[in-house]
C-alpha cells in the first residue's frame, strides 16, 4: 500500500510535536558545536562568500575575528577570510543557529539544549541585549568587552547553574509564556522572566563572587530578550529530528543571511532553497526611513519554523503593535492564516486568545505554493551599515520562490 | 452651582487613577501598622467577635497568638480573647489588608506600599505559598517555622533588597503583568516573575548568607501567588485617597472575614455595609463537595474594588478556566458587564484582548442597585474547618444586600 504524502507529514509532525527541549548546559562553543574547525566563524542563514555578505554580516564576522585575537584590524579580517585562512559557514549546519548576523567564533558560550526525545542537541548564542551589539555588526571596544565577560562570567555562571537544576525544561517555559503574550520571536519578557526566577536559586549557588553573580543579575534583570537565544535553540533542536525524510514536504528550517533567504524541506535533506532576503515592513525607531533597513536577516526564523513567532501572532497583541500591526483582531486573522499552510496543530504551544488552541505547526510547501499564503515573521530590522544597529522591527513574508522551488525538487526527486 | 453625584465621582475617580503605589520597604506589623496595640491580631473583613467567626479564621488566629508567644494551647488562646487580653480588629481600620483570614501580629513582616502621589501607606503580609498556611487557618508546627522564617530571615532580606532598589515600582509591574494573563487576583505568576527578576540583582547583594539568599530565591521561584499581597498593598494604597467625600457613591473597599461580606463607600466612610458572605462556586480539588466551603474569606476583594481580578477577567484567560468558567469568550464578557457598573476605565491597567482597554474602575453602588450586577471577585475557597487549607477556586458575587443598604445610607445622609 502506498503510503501518501499527507501520511508521510504526519509521522513526520510527530516528531516534532513529541520534542522534549531542555537546556542541559552553556559551553563554550569550540567545545560542543560539531565540526567547529580551529578558525571557523559560522553565521545565520545559508553560507555566504564575504564579498555576497551584507554589512551587519561584514561587521559582525570582523568583530569575531577581532574578539578570536585571529585578527587585529578590519583589513587583517578580510584578508584572512578571502584567504580562507578562516572558514565562514552555516551555523544551520553545524546543529546551531544565531539571531541577526548570528555569528559563532569558539570562545564564545552557547546554550546547549537537548532535545530528550531523540538525543540530540542544538546551540545558540546568548543574547547581548538590546543597543550595540555584535549581531547588529557592531564591534566596538564595548561589544568586544561584553563578549569577553560572557566568556569569561556569564557563559560559565549560567552553565554551573543550569547544571545544578539538572537541566531546564524550556517546553514548559515557551508553554506557560506563550500563554502570557510572548510570541518567543519579538516578545520573550515572559519567557525571560519565569526562566530567571526559576534559575535564580540555582545562580545564587555558583561558586563566584557576589559581585560576578550580582552583575549575572543585572544582565538578566535588564533583557527582556534574553530568552529568544533559548527559543531558537530549542525550536532547532525540535524541528531537527523531522529533517530529511524522503517525500516529506513540510519545512525544517528558514533562516536568513542578510542577502538570501533560504529554506529547507525535509524531503530534500539539507538542500536550501533560496530567493533575495525581503526588506522587512514595520515600525522604524525615529530618524531612519526604509533606505536604511538591511534586508531581513538571522536564524531566528526558526521560531516560527516550529509555530512561534509571527505564526503564533495571535499569543501576542503586545508585538503587534510592536511590529507595526493595528488591531488585536489582526493578530488572531494571521495565526489563522497560518493555520492554512501547516499540517497540524501543537499539542503544547497553546493560544488563550484562540480559545487555547494549539499554534499551527508543520509549514507545508505545498499549501504555501497552492495558496499563495507567504509564512510570516515577525523580525528586528537592522541598518544595512554594520555597527549602526537595530532600526526597528516588524514582519515580513517568507519569499514565495524559494518555496515554489522546493515543490519542483520534490517532484523531481519522487 | 449644585455638583451632581457624577461630578464628586469623576473626581474621586481622579484620585484613584492618580495613584502611584510604590513598595519602599518591608518591615514588622509592630513597627509599622498603625495603631498597634501590643496585644492585637487583625483580621480580614469587618471586625467580627470570636463566636462569629469561621472556622480558617479561628484557627489563623490561634495560630498567631502561639507564633507571638501569647498563648501556649488553643485554649489558652481562646480564653485570650474572650477575656479581651487579645484584641481582635479589622485590618482594614489600620490601613492594612491581609488574603483570607487575613491575619496581622506585631511580628509578622508586611510589605509598605506608599501611595508616592498622595503619601499613605497600606501594609500586607507576606505570601505563605500554597499548603498548609495560617491564611486557611493552617496552625501546626511547619506554618509557624515557615512564619518564623519570614520573620527572621525573608521579611528583613526582602526589605533591604527594596531598600537598595530604592522602592519598587508597583504600578508598572502590575500594569505589564495584566498584559501577560494575571489579573491580580488568582493569578499573579506573570507579576511575581517580574517582581522577582527585577528585585534579584537587589536580593544578591543582601548582607546575608549565600544560603539564606538561596532559601529566600527558592521561596520566590516556587510561589506563584507570591505578587497578591504586594497587588493587594498597592491596591489598598491606591484605593484608599477615595476615602470619605461626602455625596461620593464609590466603593472604596471590599472585604470578607468568612462570616459576612462588607464594602466600604466613600460618601459613608468607614461604616461597614455587610451581608452574609456568600459561598464561591467553581471548581474544587478532587475528594471535596460543596458542603466542605467556607464562606467566601479575605481582604483580597481589595483588588477588584480598584478594577482588578474578576473585574479583569478578560485580561486573564487562563484564570477563567481554574476559577471554572466556560471561555474565553466568557472572560471578555465579564469584563464588559463590570463596565456598566463603573464610572470609568483605568489609563494605567490595560486588557490587550479588549484592544487594550482600560480595566472598568469606580464601583457606583447606585450603578450595582439600578442594574442588579454585582461586582465579579474572583477567589480562593477554603474548607469550613481551620486547618484543612484551599479545597478549590472560584467566583463570587458580592451581595446585593451590601449596595442597596448604602444607597439609602447615602441617601439618608444628603
Amino acid at each position: 500500500m502506498a503510503t501518501t504524502t499527507d501520511e508521510i507529514n504526519r509521522a513526520v509532525l510527530e516528531r516534532l510535536h513529541a520534542a522534549e527541549p531542555v537546556l542541559e548546559d552553556v559551553l563554550s562553543a569550540g567545545e560542543v558545536v560539531p565540526g567547529f574547525g580551529p578558525r571557523t566563524a559560522l553565521h545565520a542563514g545559508p553560507a555566504v562568500a564575504w564579498d555576497e555578505m551584507c554589512g551587519p554580516l561584514r561587521g559582525a564576522v570582523v568583530g569575531a575575528l577581532r574578539l578570536e585575537g585571529w585578527a587585529e584590524t578590519e583589513t587583517d579580517a578580510v584578508r584572512l577570510i578571502q584567504s580562507g585562512d578562516v572558514t565562514c559557514g552555516s551555523a544551520h549546519d553545524h546543529g546551531a543557529v544565531g539571531p541577526m548576523a548570528g555569528v559563532i567564533t569558539p570562545s564564545m558560550p552557547v546554550f546547549v539544549v537537548r532535545n530528550r526525545a531523540f538525543g540530540n542537541i542544538a546551540c545558540c548564542t546568548i543574547n547581548e541585549g538590546i543597543g550595540s551589539a555584535l549581531r547588529f555588526g557592531a564591534n566596538d571596544a564595548s561589544v568586544l568587552d561584553r563578549l569577553r565577560w560572557f566568556a569569561a562570567t556569564l557563559g560559565p555562571g549560567l552553565g554551573e547553574a543550569v547544571r545544578g537544576a539538572g537541566g531546564m525544561d524550556l517546553r514548559t517555559i515557551m508553554a506557560r509564556a506563550l500563554t502570557m503574550g510572548d510570541e518567543l520571536h519579538q516578545r520573550n519578557v515572559a519567557a525571560t522572566s519565569l526562566f530567571v526566577r526559576a534559575l535564580a536559586p540555582h545562580l545564587e549557588r555558583v561558586g563566584m563572587s557576589a559581585d560576578a553573580r550580582g552583575r549575572i543579575f543585572e544582565f538578566l534583570s535588564s533583557n527582556d530578550q534574553f530568552f529568544l537565544n533559548l527559543a531558537m535553540a530549542a525550536a532547532k533542536a525540535s524541528a531537527d529530528p523531522m529533517r530529511n525524510v524522503p517525500g516529506c514536504t513540510l519545512v525544517t528550517a528558514m533562516a536568513r543571511n542578510g542577502t538570501v533567504f533560504g529554506i529547507r524541506v525535509s524531503g530534500t535533506a539539507d538542500r536550501w532553497f533560496t530567493a533575495p532576503s525581503p526588506v522587512p515592513q514595520g515600525l522604524l525607531f525615529p530618524g531612519f526611513t526604509e533606505a536604511d533597513c538591511n534586508p531581513d536577516l538571522g536564524d531566528s526564523a526558526i521560531t516560527e519554523t516550529i509555530g512561534l513567532g509571527g505564526v503564533a501572532m495571535a499569543a501576542s497583541p503586545a508585538v503587534v503593535r510592536f511590529v507595526g500591526g493595528a488591531s488585536v483582531r489582526e493578530a488572531l486573522a494571521v495565526t489563522r492564516e497560518m493555520g492554512e499552510i501547516c499540517a497540524g496543530t501543537s499539542p503544547y504551544y497553546r493560544v488563550p486568545a484562540l480559545e487555547f488552541a494549539g499554534v499551527p505547526t508543520g509549514i507545508d510547501v505545498r499549501r504555501v505554493v497552492a495558496t499563495g499564503i507567504a509564512p510570516v515573521i515577525n523580525t528586528g530590522i537592522a541598518h544595512r551599515r554594520a555597527g549602526v544597529g537595530q532600526v526597528g522591527a516588524g514582519t515580513v513574508r517568507a519569499p514565495l520562490g524559494a518555496f515554489r522551488d522546493a515543490v519542483a525538487a520534490l517532484a523531481a526527486a519522487r
